[in-house]
């Protein structure tokens, strides 16, 4: 979903702690207009906008009562530094996802779920999903406690990747003269990305397309980027 | 800094307007009034509270005009599950913090700067961050397209990690019945994070102390946890 909307949503106090709450258990709307301290109206407001944006669902149970819990995993992700300011809002990969092909990272994690999977693959018991005697407690625990490590440390790496990410621009901007240096980093930036012609790039950095041009050939001068037909890349 | 307050601050369209223009280049008030179309009064307005959360920073130049900044390095994360809200913000992590020892992440990547500061650790150039000839333009571009394809890998594990908690998590509730198999699984979560009293765990998930303490005794009998003297761990 977008994380401009995702952000407008989680900015209000009220809207977090019903999130907070249905992610212990699913509620009607009386439990949470109770425990937050706040109308019902305003519960079930709160509760429209979330479902609205598909972060929540809801389920009638057989006394005829609506449950509302959190309906899918998200991730929302924002960058602050001197050099940026990014969003980055996405739903949870597939399982299926192969971690083995990354070229910069390595996860070192002997998933019980994803072992079980990959013996079941080609006999009759793909399906042992559905049956929970498939893995015991203790097997399961482990996993939790592997899973909350990993998360941990990959969190540390972002944090880690981002602090040197403002230093290399800090020191591509060094090599050039007063503001310019901000933009000559921004253009190598935009260019990370891949190839792009002088109107593309003018886009990504939001320059104009012949000051983009002008400062790309200054740049190819210092072995930065070349250019190849109508785009340019880095070196 | 204080994830509530980071996402209070962030939930307001023209304050995330103006974080995004700063990151691009330092501004003084008129700048970002007419460049958003909001009057200097509430543009001032926003920059204080980003000043006061220190996100933002001022500086006077040469001809007294006061301009604008982004402060620092600053993170924040969001993950919502149907077990799980959960906010965590913080600075990047410190240059020097030793990835190599991390136990389920590795990050293959070679880093021009931490090289150099590597090799001149010891000699008389450990000052050579100063000078910025001591790397060239085509390394530092280097450097920054691979922190950036490493910065994708690890943002896409971060969201497969999600995924296997929830499918974890899903199946240790799957081993009890009915709602209950929910509590149990954050039961057996909040000791993932190290072993705890009944006291301690039952303010880490909510709960009244005698409930938890008999939900751990039925959780023993599965040999999922253990107790030791006061405390309860994972086995």
């Amino acid at each position: 979903m977008d994380s401009a909307a995702l952000l407008d949503l989680l900015g209000n106090e009220n809207r977090r702690r019903i999130l907070r709450l249905l992610a212990r258990k699913p509620c009607y709307v009386t439990e949470i207009s109770e425990y937050l301290g706040v109308s019902p109206k305003a519960v079930i407001d709160h509760l429209r906008k979330l479902e609205d944006a598909g972060l929540v669902e809801s389920h009638v149970d057989d006394g005829r009562r609506k449950y509302f819990s959190i309906a899918r995993n998200l991730r929302l992700e924002v960058n602050v530094s001197p050099y940026d300011f990014s969003t980055k809002s996405a739903y949870s990969a597939s399982p299926n996802l192969d971690i083995t092909s990354w070229r910069y990272v390595s996860l070192d994690i002997k998933h019980t779920g994803e072992e079980d999977e990959e013996a079941d693959e080609t006999d009759a018991e793909a399906e042992s999903d559905a049956d929970p005697d498939s893995e015991t407690l203790p097997d399961l625990a482990h996993d939790l406690r592997e899973l909350e490590r990993l998360e941990n440390e990959l969190s540390m790496a972002q944090r880690w990747v981002q602090g040197r990410l403002t230093e290399t621009l800090d020191r591509i901007s060094a090599h050039f003269e007063g503001v310019d240096g901000r933009f000559y980093a921004e253009l190598i930036r935009g260019l990370a990305g891949g190839p792009a012609t002088p109107e593309q790039l003018s886009r990504r950095v939001e320059a104009p397309p012949d000051v983009v041009a002008d400062a790309l050939e200054g740049l190819s001068a210092h072995d930065v980027v070349k250019r190849d037909g109508d785009e340019w890349q880095l070196v």
